[in-house]
């Protein structure tokens, strides 16, 4: 809807990334610019927020803080896990949001967060069509999973790339010193897509690669599994795996969750793939390390992607751009210019086109022997690492936004 | 014994760590200039490449790619589990270096080590001597654990720790965006002494800090572990929790190894320690994610110390020095100076009175509840993590030393 004037409510949700507050912020500084925005709002811990009325105003902030949230990983305004029922069944948080919002004078709503992030924004953007409340609804998407139909990549896919392929080439330049066998199995996250999984084939770029990489979307086999490490040792003597938390048997089957099932001291949330695998290995008598990157993989922002980081910033100001132009029921989707230079364009998406579907990494850019990636997937993914975050430090350290986080009274 | 003129071998032993490279390039960078030495070599996977004649003709090498040894992590010449007898109960590996140093007109040796490469530094000098052969031979250490005795510090303690405080920010910005009860359990190596786990404590810096570190220089309890846990998260909700892989029981019994001997998958090496734990947190009905640093901790160059990278650089150099100058038998060490300013000055230390000894936190810079470190332990420790690696960057990933390693034959 176009000419509305009221104030403008952010939130966050989902898990955090390395860079989900850069877009955050690039919305933050740019609603904060617009004549069409009264005020700039933050509801905390996501829709929750808007249900309890906790919000802070962005107006007390200073910029340079803001500008600081490019390079403080995690959801600097909180997170929630709280999925919207369909308003159809039950459309109590609906009435209370759109009460809300009354009361507020919302005008922008802005939704920073992953697949359901983009259900639930589209449900709200909905729901007050459907109400009449004139309302501009934006979702600005994040997530290091990449999973997201309709966009070229995600913001925050870039840096968990970056730091794992990075890791990758570090644990290998470790392992191989040695001259006795070695596997390591480094485990990446990613339930169903293997994009996270298969950046650590970037990690050839330096020399020191993967052997073996093992995503979702390869039916798993503990079998096959054995005779590509034993084939690796016998040939290199040290053998690095990538493998998914997400893989599968033929049958369906996570191949994590046969240990949960059975360790005793309630190691299954521990890595339960490369727990399984490093047991398969050692029951070749071969040495192994399992490595489990956990949340390190998304929160890692002293590895960040500085592409990734102005993407991030500039999804979330395109965010604001959009709404005060009109726009509404949107996710903010990157399109990529064909040619041989990288360059992205921000394009606004229908909200429910994307919502609730998830991008798996095309089949024919998996390799024949289905542990490796293709050139064609090194040629998407690299661009999208490129540049150093050049944080701000302190004492040797990072030195993270310092937000006044004052809440906003009517 | 001053006046040696022939040829010097560099080698490499025990665990690597990130900058180990780093003292041993400015080793060979300062030998190549010395006209005392002939010509400088490195022997692969350290004494061994002595006893098998393994060496690599480091005059063949570009300095630039020496020079990027700097921001390679893990040992470039590789390394070797190999700890020589005593040579009063069998001196056969001895007489076969000898006779290696002969046939090569071996003049300097320099080992690059931890503990064990000391004395086996020390012990090769000492069997030179009692032979009568001229040689004069200097340790360069490393050891990320940074117990060795009779040194400030030591190469490699400062990036392992700029690392593990970055990486423990990082994690609590993580954890605390949801506003559900959470424990993040990080796993950090140091068998013996806690300087890794301490340097959890530089992360307060940030802001964002552990709420509870346990060291092996303080006797554990699961009990008081589960009250030290209940109490932080009934006051803040989030307890971020750092634990050396060392902690042991009153009676001496490592906590890790409990794990070990019960674990039907064999999780044992997979963070013994933090799954215990993270198991008795689940006791407790409360979240918990579990991380194992594992060796990311000593191998993550990109998140190295300037300090640390060119006071290894400078140990290696300083080697050289010593050595040309006629000292033997010495290690290089740091030496701090006093005062408000952070300066240190490399000195020739004695192998013989540091080699089989461990270095211990003083016991008066853990705080009274046996969970913190004092004002102390951070004015040490802070200065070694100052400045950023500024690391050869190609695609966006670190670029590598590329040596040529030619063999070096007579």
């Amino acid at each position: 809807m176009k000419n509305l004037k009221g104030r403008a409510v952010f939130a966050q949700s989902g898990g955090p990334t390395a860079v989900i507050n850069a877009s955050i912020a690039g919305g933050l500084i740019e609603a904060l610019k617009q004549d069409a925005i009264t005020d700039v709002l933050c509801s905390l811990h996501g829709i929750k927020g808007v249900l309890t009325e906790d919000f802070v105003d962005i107006g007390k902030e200073d910029e340079a803080e803001l500008l600081a949230l490019k390079n403080t990983p995690a959801s600097a305004f909180g997170s929630v896990r709280y999925k919207l029922k369909d308003f159809n069944v039950d459309d109590t948080d609906y009435k209370r949001v759109l009460e809300v919002f009354k009361k507020y004078d919302v005008k922008y709503f802005f939704y920073n967060g992953g697949n359901d992030s983009m259900d639930t924004c589209d449900k709200i953007s909905r729901f007050m069509e459907k109400e009449g409340y004139p309302i501009n609804v934006i979702g600005i998407p994040k997530t290091i999973d990449n999973d997201l139909v309709g966009t070229d990549h995600c913001p925050g896919y870039g840096s968990a790339a970056k730091y794992i392929a990075t890791t990758l080439a570090e644990t290998r330049l470790d392992a191989v010193i040695y001259e006795s066998p070695l596997v390591i199995v480094l485990e990446i996250m990613g339930r169903n897509a293997g994009w996270l999984t298969a950046s650590a084939a970037l990690s050839s770029l330096t020399g020191y690669d993967a052997d073996l990489i093992y995503l979702p979307e390869v039916p798993f086999s503990i079998e096959k599994f054995k005779k590509d490490v034993k084939a690796v040792v016998d040939k290199n003597r040290v053998c690095v795996v990538a493998v998914s938390e997400g893989v599968k048997t033929a049958e369906g089957k996570y191949v994590g969750e046969d240990a949960s099932a059975t360790d005793v001291f309630g190691h299954s949330a521990l890595g339960g793939v490369c727990g399984v695998l490093k047991s398969a290995v050692k029951s070749m008598g071969i040495k192994c390390k399992a490595i489990e990157l956990n949340i390190l993989q998304r929160c890692a922002a002293h590895c960040g992607s500085l592409t990734d980081i102005e993407e991030s910033f500039e999804s979330g100001r395109q965010a604001v751009l959009h709404a005060v132009n009109g726009e509404t029921d949107k996710m903010i989707a990157f399109k990529r210019a064909s040619g041989k230079d990288y360059k992205i364009e921000c394009v606004g998406l229908d909200l429910n086109s994307i919502a609730n579907a998830e991008k798996m990494i095309p089949l024919n850019w998996i390799t024949a022997d289905g542990v490796g990636l293709t050139q064609e997937f090194i040629d998407y993914a690299l661009p999208l690492i490129q540049g150093e975050p050049n944080a701000r430090k302190e004492n040797g350290l990072p030195s993270y936004a310092k937000l006044k986080m004052i809440p906003f009274k009517l």
